[in-house]
């Protein structure tokens, strides 16, 4: 899966880069932890090469663990400004996070990034929705399995901007803007009635519990409303929906025109509607994306803890981040990019392929009949991966049976047997396992072997020449 | 490079494993750190989630960054008993040392391993070294260029007993068979005469720091003496050699009727002297290894910081260890393997190949002369990719001077130029950076460009055709 991931990021010109695990905590724009009670969120740990001169307060006191690998990458842009320019870098590599991990999820978990750096263009981030298109379908995926769904942080300003709040900084929290945010961004679970309560005067859940409303005025409310209703499978028409909505706040105007730029890219290149929409519901990190984001999600139905059949969800995300730079060089480096949940996506790859067992590399398992004719069994062996096969010979303490049943388990595809009879003809055996896979149970002997339909005597010398027929035959099935 | 490691270890049928970066402390097989003073060598932090029962004595309160990719196997396999057995997996990745490192050297750095666990013959052990070839040829080295290095720590258990010391237990550091091993060891270093002094009374360096002996009798020494002069060239030779040193104790005796054994399975595999010696001097690792030894140098020179010429020495490493997996479950499981040092091989190649640049991963780029012509140039790009090339769209800032400078940069070797003539004429311009690239930095403006040679015209239609007969005529230079 990574591979395939990987060539799709190098068809478009990104190379790979490798950063520490450990930054100072400042790189990672978290606030600093408090003395020996580092902040929740990230596994920070004291510098310990600072001797007398630590002080808790002091930004190099707190080293911690990378918890994304975007942060890692503005630092290192900031820091060797010789770098080509755009620079565009695939990073995979494990993140942490110090919280409560979900069901199936972990706090060590691996992702698999690619972003540009350098580039202002808004086609930058059509390239962005192109390639995760491209990436689920090199996994197999066709369109109608998976969706990208594209939003713009400008539209949803230009929302705010035409509510008239007093504020539309949704970097603070406790505002209105960003309660209007929050609202959104539970409209799968709550459905647009729960939406409206909490944009209002706010909303009971079942237990009783209380949510605290945005207190927007029906005429904000129905705005909102009319917003989330652009979601609409033809990107022109969501385009032409939300034009009439924002188009008259300046945000507004500039998110559609860059969303009907993203929209003409992608239609260039044959990727439509099937595959990619505009989303006014997405989302995502509030104080981090600056333009458009990206969210790609499998539409593969699963059954969730509680035995209810839902779609698998997002796996990939990203957006435009032209202020994460600056933090660095104080000077704007306009960036976009996306971000694959490798373990996610993993985990949807198996439950559809059932492909649990592990990876099998080899094709040939040599047998071990005779611990004294080891160097001939290597000799074969290497004779065989000449020809571009895996094969190993059987190094365990087992005997035929249980070799046999290693090769099996492996889903390894041809076993190769020769005893004192074979070595005194000058030839061995070589059996067809997945013929034979399920008989290979219930050979416990040589002489049960023996009698075994699926299997072919060939001359020592000619072994190379059987395996590559065999394997072409397999492959023929 | 690491690519190519790869494919080698999958053709001898290693499949893949990740492990978490963190472990408890009590599985890296460390002591556990004072409390506030985690030991030196590994990074340990407080394991946040016991709260008030958070006790510096008990193992789950260090967590720590694994140190190498042996331990977290041995736990892994002890972890999971269905596992295949043999397991035969590689690992990549990063890990961490608290330790002042040398010059070139990191305290996070990547190790590359492959290990068979469950594996008690020792043509598990000839394999690794038959490995250690594939990978070194894999990689461009030829016979020569490197070479491989056995050792068995039962040989030099043997020379111990041979000695008649009160205890031969290497794995106490203050006995005098530990001072034997450290001794042989800085054989490279002090010369045999250094050696000398250190196995009897001790030794004054040139700045006057004395050295305390291992205090042997002369009679000790001249058997040390002729155990180091085995470093023969034929391997054969050196096991006759070494037979009658140590034959007649049982350590000695096992350890060499080992190494004819692995003599034997690597030469069936045309693997002779010239790749794989028995050296004597081969110590690595006192209190881990239990049979077979090896380290794979390369011969290529350098300079070192002094610049003086030399070896570039140790890329990888490994051997036997009989004893690991059985801390965790208490019963013996065989294993053997090596690792190679991922950053330190890097640097070697690159002296070699002075591969400084970033590696390239577009062969094509799409030059943007025109913004509202996007979609035709993603258009395009689309085009090229599927003939399997990595092509990219410019995204950056710059103006085409800047553009060709960026491709040039990058090593990319054709792009791709339309602008408002070409599209007129439903064409575009092809050149080759390769060919033109000393011209490159000379070309500023449209006008000169036009003007240069290496360059042609195609239908927008040809251009996947035109791209593959250039790239064809580029690789047949």
């Amino acid at each position: 899966m990574i591979d395939r991931i990987r060539r799709v990021y190098e068809s478009h010109g990104f190379i790979p880069l490798e950063t520490p695990a450990v930054e100072f905590v400042d790189v990672l724009g978290k606030f600093l932890p408090e003395a020996h009670t580092p902040e929740g969120g990230i596994f920070s740990f004291a510098n310990r090469d600072l001797g007398p001169r630590a002080d808790p307060q002091n930004p190099d006191y707190w080293t911690s663990l990378r918890y994304d690998l975007t942060a890692p990458l503005a630092r290192v842009v900031a820091q060797y400004p010789e770098l080509p320019r755009p620079f565009r870098r695939y990073q995979i590599g494990p993140v942490w996070r110090y919280e409560k991990p979900g069901p199936g999820r972990f706090r060590e978990f691996f992702q698999f990034d690619f972003d540009s750096v350098g580039v202002p263009s808004v086609a930058a981030d059509a390239e962005v929705c192109a390639i995760m298109c491209d990436v689920f379908e090199a996994l197999g995926f066709a369109a109608g399995d998976y969706i990208v769904k594209v939003n713009n942080r400008k539209i949803m300003q230009g929302v705010l901007e035409a509510c008239e709040l007093p504020s539309t900084d949704v970097t603070d929290e406790s505002s209105s803007a960003a309660a209007i945010l929050r609202s959104i961004d539970k409209l799968d679970r709550l459905g647009i009635g729960g939406v409206r309560q909490l944009l209002g005067s706010g909303r009971k859940d079942e237990t009783g519990d209380f949510t605290k409303g945005a207190g927007l005025s029906d005429k904000q409310i129905a705005l909102v409303d009319r917003y989330l209703a652009a979601q609409v499978a033809d990107r022109r028409e969501a385009c032409d929906v939300l034009e009439g909505l924002v188009g008259q706040t300046p945000s507004g105007a500039q998110g559609v025109k860059e969303l009907r730029t993203i929209d003409a890219i992608l239609r260039s290149q044959g990727i439509g509607g099937d595959r990619v929409v505009f989303d006014p519901t997405i989302i995502r990190g509030l104080s981090y994306y600056t333009g458009p984001v990206f969210e790609g999600q499998l539409k593969v139905k699963i059954k969730d803890e509680e035995g209810v059949e839902r779609q698998f969800g997002t796996v990939f995300g990203g957006g435009r981040y032209d202020d994460l730079v600056e933090r660095f060089t104080g000077k704007k480096v306009p960036a976009t990019g996306a971000s694959v949940g490798v373990d996610r996506l993993l985990e949807a790859m198996k439950l559809l392929a059932s492909a649990d067992r592990p990876r099998c590399t080899s094709q040939v398992l040599v047998t071990v009949m005779d611990q004294a004719r080891l160097p001939d069994y290597f000799e074969m062996a290497r004779a065989v991966r000449k020809r571009g096969y895996g094969v190993e010979v059987y190094l365990g303490a087992g005997r035929l049976g249980q070799q046999l049943k290693y090769a099996d388990n492996l889903g390894i595809a041809l076993a190769v047997i020769a005893g004192e009879d074979e070595f005194a003809r000058g030839e061995v055996q070589i059996k067809d396992l997945r013929a034979g896979a399920l008989l290979a149970e219930k050979i416990e002997d040589r002489q049960q072997w023996k009698e075994h339909a699926a299997q072919q005597s060939v001359k020592i010398a000619g072994l190379p020449d059987a395996v590559e027929r065999l394997m072409e035959a397999q492959h023929g099935k």
